[in-house]
């Protein structure tokens, strides 16, 4: 048993090691046999070569008389040629052409006599409006070679070839056993602890997008031995296995031992950041993939170690996907002892094509869902610093970039709102938001990386919103103010109050507050309202606990984690919380010059006056809309 | 009824008519609900919001502790901190943290006494490797916007959230009849006359890439009554329906009078070529399309009128396509009246990209599977010229044609099986072949639009093949001949020669000939024999009918409709027919400088030494394989 313990292998070895190992065991491909009609996206298993020629007889190829052309030679405008009724045969398009005739006239050129002769004024030339015998194709011919994927008018070739079943690769099966004493299947209302079962969807998905077959298996608590029996299984029953979860080192990670056992482990730990417990093994000439439990860690061992073993069955190009060259927003650190992939968002904004790293967390599924790229740091290199130029890996389709509004800022649940608007008002556009608040918003803008920022900055010297600070950070302009809404800012607390909480007031007196973030305008509100009631934060519980929305900060009290957070009424609402109403501020749009005149920012101007927008909001609740839409001025 | 006859409407307006009057009437879009694990590929119908948070609980990141931060203040490497058992919890990552608790510790930093206590060495920060609820999705959150495409990692998202069924759009359902007395379903031995049904194969397909629901219903003969029930009843059943033929004047092209009587015709006959039959109508919300019969003309118009119309139901934004820059390598003459669409084979050589027009015959299916792109010549303009510079849509990926090998020049099987043994040999290569001749080959390498040219152009003076035409076309050299094969020329006749044809002598005698294009190798060798046996050409019946290939020949021969013709053993081989030798001829590759050390040429050369290609040239039969692959002489 070749086994080893955590190694960490470079990522290329590894994958290297994978592949070869299971190429020397013969590992696909394989084919069968399907009904051309089926066929379509299918890989040719072998050279798909004519039965019949198409035309396979001679065929008219217009509607008119069929005819020897000898008989029409000599005719002309003043010299007509007259045919006698046994000297041709009328034909349709499609139609044989009678023994004897070589030549079709078409019906617009032929005079009918009363006599049932007919008269032609000009001659016919050999072969004329006739479909040679495999004009189309010829019987014998290569119609497709080995390995090419067949389209739709391939099937319309082979069976007008007299081509009606094709040898194609199969799809290899690719079997995923969940496993895991906590894990249960997907539920609208788990228990804590519980955890959600979604990775076999995910993974399942991305197999049928690579032609594989996915098979998926039942739930295995973290028995060794049950492990065992359902990898035996699968093994049996399915080309490669996906055994998800235990790949680690933990009390009761088994993949390890129980893949040892049925076969071989050809590597354990790939020095890949996240994904690293990955195992590679297999057993004969089946792969077994031990796939770490964390959906990012999976979705990354699966793209880098699966992907490649799928294509080695099909034995096609490996398809490297599409790379762009992006300026890095903010400075990613790496280890070196590890490659690791950070998702990037990407935006285009003023020609210039900006990458965000998103969250790190191998929980976070819907950093996935919101990447736009994926930007690798190799092994050995430290990171990359903010404005650095790096290569990222398109995960959608570049022209889409062009016509993506990028909003950095502020967080409001209206930014959603607003999206789904827009893409809705025009199937070409989408809307990107990135939380980073207010101050984080402006700096955004000043770097010239948003087309739009909201903004909600309390001037604390007169109570006014956003103006001073734009008057600040932009001393020589080239920004517009745009009204957005009014909305109501308060404290959510638990619903029913249980704590009897009657205001900011009673926050020091050791109940569990949830803050904002640093620089992001609730927080700058929150202080604010400290310093002028007077009130100590330091003394305030979960003061330095931080959320980066108003849906989250909701969500802790929601969860009761926490009593009692700052944030806006219709986030309160979402989670069906208590509100003690503090103020009413402003919750403005700043747009730069550069971006004003943009189609997306022109439709989003619009969204923003419409009616639907209006309706929505007042569904979430907690806003006041007066111009919403308008400049209110610029800078 | 508003009915039009054959009219020439110009495309955009047709389009524009069809898709108002159908947007009017409510075509699309609808919504069903299915379970989020099947949604991928699907387009949201509406807004999904996340019911739960994710994680949905206060979770453990590591394997670990868990303990109240506050209690380990003040650790130091100096001064641990030591818990006592009911101070802590032993966690595993995803473990709920437990009441009271708000950070959790490594198990790599815990230290175990044996009474059961630990020592801490460093202090805790509050919520440190804690999953905060939420932290990847907040309850309440838009997880994805209206009309988005779910991806794997979306599935993964919404059942994190609690999300198990989504509303997505509903494929549209579009039926297709096929109509027509000639008309059969696909079969391998067709009599003549039978058109093998394969059109509503090819629809299929499309209609399965565009995200829409085919329905074939069975073959209806041309009697009226019968097709207006089959249309009747498929648009009862369907969303859209395609009416396959009889859309044209014709005799029994009862399709628009059909359509009038059960809804409306919006409009027959579209500036379009091919495809200007087409009638676009419809009945209620419901679209009917009569389509062209000839496949090349139902792909264009389901390109152009049903693929713009799905769009419209699922309310995306149009599908252009990619366009690349090319070189016309032939001159293109259209007709004022039309749009017309050239398909084009794109071959990029030397850093240059051109486009040859393939053949233009609506029943060429074969030119549709065999097209890199499609060049649009608008309506009003009569063309282009050789060498023009024009766009050209691709229908396949860019990057493939980096690396295709363009063979242009005299056509041999043997093309197709190096073809087969390159994209075997290398996945990420492919080789398409142009049949021009040999003087068409040279031709096209002086042009610099060929990477490889097979040539077997006999010099008449000497008997030898080859060098003195390349001597007399690369006065200043820039190539190499490789030795490729020698092979059998000879006659070509019918199984069992029932005429009793001895050699060339008995051509002149009134046999059906057919001939090779002028240019052709094979043609300037037949034109060479019978001047050097004094035989007059113009007394050979049919030495004007010309092919193009030698399968073309011998298809021809053994369809009955010739009775002899000068070709290769191998294609006499396929077609069974009798042969009697005349000459063995060397058939050699052309290849220029520039193209000599591209990875396609030198794979092409492994492939021509190798043994897999000499294995099959055996099976063809009539070849000599001396040293093929090597350069014969440089020039």
């Amino acid at each position: 048993m070749a086994f080893e313990y955590l190694t960490n292998l470079p990522l290329e070895e590894a994958r290297a090691r994978f592949l070869a190992a299971l190429d020397e065991r013969g590992f696909g491909p394989e084919s069968e046999t399907v009904a051309v009609a089926d066929a379509c996206g299918r890989i040719t298993a072998r050279a798909v070569y004519a039965h019949i020629s198409a035309p396979h007889y001679l065929a008219s190829a217009m509607d008119g008389i069929a005819l020897h052309a000898e008989r029409t030679f000599g005719a002309t405008e003043t010299t007509p040629v007259v045919l006698r009724k046994e000297d041709f045969t009328v034909v349709d398009t499609g139609d044989p052409i009678p023994e004897g005739c070589d030549a079709v006239v078409m019906v617009e050129d032929v005079i009918y006599q009363d006599d049932g002769t007919v008269r032609l004024y000009a001659p016919a030339a050999p072969w004329q409006h006739i479909r040679q015998i495999g004009e189309d194709i010829c019987a014998g011919e290569m119609i497709l070679a080995s390995r090419m994927t067949v389209s739709p008018s391939a099937i319309g070739a082979m069976l007008a070839a007299g081509v009606l079943e094709v040898d194609v690769l199969r799809r290899p099966r690719v079997g995923i056993i969940p496993t895991g004493d906590e894990i249960i299947p997907p539920t609208a209302d788990p228990k804590p602890g519980d955890i959600v079962e979604f990775n076999s969807s995910i993974f399942s998905a991305m197999l049928r997008q690579w032609d594989a077959e996915p098979v998926t298996y039942p739930i295995v608590p973290d028995r060794k031995e049950l492990i065992s029996a359902a990898l035996s299984k699968a093994l049996d029953e399915c080309d490669a296995v996906l055994l998800n979860a235990g790949s680690s080192a933990g009390r009761e990670d088994y993949s390890a031992q129980v893949i040892g056992e049925l076969g071989t482990v050809l590597c354990h730990g790939v020095a890949i950041r996240p994904g690293k417990p990955a195992i590679l093994g297999c057993r004969g000439k089946k792969a077994v993939l031990g796939v770490p439990g964390y959906p990012v860690s999976g979705i990354l061992v699966l793209n880098e170690l699966l992907k490649p073993l799928l294509e080695q069955w099909y034995r096609s190009a490996p398809d490297r996907g599409e790379t762009v060259q992006a300026t890095l927003a903010r400075a990613v650190v790496s280890g070196l002892k590890y490659q690791e992939f950070v998702r990037v968002r990407l935006g285009k904004v003023n020609g210039k094509l900006v990458a965000s790293p998103l969250s790190r967390g191998s929980g976070m599924v819907s950093s996935f869902m919101k990447a736009d790229g994926m930007l690798t740091v190799p092994q050995g290199v430290e990171g990359y610093a903010a404005g650095d130029a790096v290569t990222v890996q398109l995960l959608r389709r570049e022209d889409t970039l062009d016509n993506t509004l990028v909003a950095i800022g502020s967080h409001d649940p209206l930014l959603d709102e607003c999206a789904d608007l827009l893409h809705i008002a025009d199937p070409a556009m989408f809307m990107s938001s990135t939380h980073v608040g207010s101050m984080g918003g402006l700096m955004a803008v000043r770097r010239g990386e948003a087309h739009v920022a909201g903004t909600h900055l309390l001037n604390e010297e007169d109570g006014t919103y956003n103006v001073a600070s734009i008057r600040k950070y932009f001393p020589r302009g080239g920004v517009s103010l745009v009204e957005c809404v009014g909305r109501t800012q308060g404290l959510m607390i638990a619903a029913g109050n249980p704590l009897g909480i009657k205001g900011l007031e009673d926050l020091p007196g050791g109940l569990r507050y949830v803050n904002r973030q640093k620089g992001s305008g609730t927080r700058i509100l929150i202080d604010y309202l400290c310093k002028t009631r007077g009130l100590d934060t330091k003394k305030i519980s979960g003061y330095d606990r931080e959320e980066f929305t108003h849906t989250s900060v909701a969500a802790q009290i929601a969860g009761g984690t926490a009593d009692a957070g700052m944030g806006i009424y219709s986030a309160a609402q979402i989670y069906g919380l208590d509100f003690l109403p503090v103020c009413m501020e402003q919750y403005d749009l700043l747009i730069p010059d550069y971006a004003m005149d943009t189609p997306m920012v022109q439709r989003l101007l619009e969204v923003l006056r419409s009616d639907a927008f209006r309706e929505r909001l007042e569904a979430l609740g907690g806003y006041r809309l007066e111009n919403p839409g308008t400049v209110r001025q610029h800078f």
